[in-house]
């Protein structure tokens, strides 16, 4: 995901103080968002997204006592969770997703918190996707674009304010809502993951109304496929992704048929209920094409009935035993195990 | 918006360390939103909501040079801005709204430059709103109304992150993704605005496609109709609020028949070419039921063709200015007019 200079950005209302924009600050991203991703997953071996959503009543026992009870601690506390789920699963899993509401809700110092957090994620060298559902129009959605997957105006320069690969955002203001964010990941080697068919009951009650015969998710996918096939890496799959839950597993498969070459993020899986039979639609031949999320089935995996007697105190070694059984769970029914037969492992 | 204790909320895993939840911090507001909202449009004598957007670029000659070249530097300068504009409009208009996006471009030091403005404008008596377009399930979507509406778990008890009033949301994921919001918003005397038709060109792509003989806004609407109805105060208006563009006339009309008691956050006018003329369907017999939002037109008054002569170098003047124009502009063409004949005015 490095830069390289040489293209002028076109953001002319960029230019503050009237200073030319000093074109080797452009980004023209060496490696697309797509390519760069499932070479990732091959690398690692699986399609796991690990999500950090924290809850302070979620964390291991004991946690929290060491943290000052005010709300810079509990910021703190989440952060150092985080992190300490990005050590056990830094070598295991190709990809980690932030909820950014269960940070916002400490306010300025649970943002610094994700902010830290993500950077920690991308130093180890995950790939980073900010769960943010972000929309807005024109230069409101591009602030929200720039923010997350490109650089802010500063002095004479643009700087890059956050350190994430990738950025979910929600489709419900169209195409002037959308742009921003392809035309920055474009120029950034960034990607985004837009809502189409969303995992929970209540998604029908607007996503399935029907248009001239097809869902509204249907109509939404078509768009979808439109802002996405300019921008296909050497992969076949382009920057712009899809968000498809995997409680349905019907509308999965008919909406990996209609959007080919389009990344999906698939939550769902465990504690919604979503199966690893039920995302196999979501993947390619290749076992490409898809990223599982697990959040609370991994982070709090100590919780579980059985992982007492088997980990102890050690709620990292919950957490690496969850995202093992995930990847042997989506390699039996899912051609996500053929990621296992590679020239690196010699199966 | 003040709150009194007895309600044990229900919150019930946000109890931390298995601590009982003290009761008197559980928070049922004595102040119903729509009735603290609209007592202060009668107030102010005007249904303004002044946007603050703030960008780099926009910002007066020479307000930069003040900072320094960094990150922090103009985050400050971004939050000296939006304080300089709440002492110009402080007792002009009720309400301000902040647009988070042009905040966290300059990611965690933008993110409390927006907390100390949120926290100075409502020092000063205006009613806030955080234009976030959050949207989100289950608990992430509680995370996010606890976030701005309501509280954080911290220790044993619940506190405020945020100082803000009512929070923008997107309604693509259905019940699920706002009932959260309108639980917490009721618990603590706070509102949301659900976006329905927004202002911008290509909202037609989803918005308007067709189900059933009516447009998917107008489904939408019925949606937010049902939301809103529990959740009226002695105003007859509900805490259940909605984003109504003021580019569409004739959508603004149908939706405001469609709508009674729901408040409308009215976009568009000014910068998107939206009139008086066209947002005065919003506007109950009593000049009631809607705010009107302008950003760029007031905090960038002094960009004006005529204003360097008008002003000189005296950008907060230009805001007043722009401020008192478009309230006699909407007392003209719409039912607010009738905001200035009241007891206190004598008028």
């Amino acid at each position: 995901m490095l830069a390289r200079g040489g293209s002028a950005l076109e953001w002319p209302h960029c230019k503050i103080r009237g200073a030319t924009v000093n074109p080797s600050l452009g980004g023209i991203a060496d490696v697309h968002f797509a390519d760069g991703l499932f070479e990732a997953v091959r690398r690692v071996g699986n399609p796991i997204c690990v999500g950090i959503d924290p809850r302070p009543e979620d964390l291991p026992p004991g946690f929290l006592d060491r943290y000052p009870s005010d709300r810079p601690g509990v910021a703190r506390a989440l952060g150092d969770f985080g992190g300490a789920v990005i050590d056990a699963v830094g070598s295991l899993a190709p990809v980690v997703k932030f909820q950014a509401a269960f940070y916002e809700v400490y306010g300025p110092e649970g943002f610094l918190a994700l902010h830290q957090t993500a950077q920690k994620a991308r130093d180890r060298g995950l790939i980073v996707i900010m769960d943010g559902k972000r929309n807005d129009i024109g230069s409101t959605a591009e602030a929200y674009a720039r923010a997350y997957l490109g650089r802010a105006a500063v002095g004479d320069r643009f700087e890059p304010s956050w350190s994430v690969d990738a950025l979910t955002v929600n489709p419900y203001l169209g195409t002037d809502g959308i742009a921003p964010f392809v035309r920055v990941a474009a120029e950034e080697g960034k990607g985004l993951f837009i809502l189409d068919r969303t995992s929970n009951a209540s998604a029908r009650e607007f996503q399935d109304l029907v248009v001239d015969g097809r869902p509204l998710y249907r109509h939404v996918a078509d768009r979808i496929a439109a802002w996405a096939s300019p921008h296909r890496g050497t992969s076949g799959y382009s920057l712009v992704g899809a968000v498809v839950g995997a409680t349905y597993p019907a509308e999965l498969l008919e909406l990996r048929l209609a959007l080919p070459g389009v990344p999906f993020l698939v939550p769902g899986y465990g504690a919604q209920g979503g199966t690893a039979a039920d995302v196999a639609p979501a993947f390619d031949p290749e076992g490409l094409g898809a990223l599982v999320n697990n959040s609370r089935g991994i982070t709090f995996a100590y919780g579980k009935p059985d992982a007492r007697d088997r980990f102890g105190d050690d709620w990292q070694a919950a957490v690496v035993a969850a995202v093992e059984a995930m990847a042997d769970d989506l390699a039996r029914h899912t051609t996500a195990g053929r990621l296992r037969i590679g020239p690196s492992s010699g199966g």
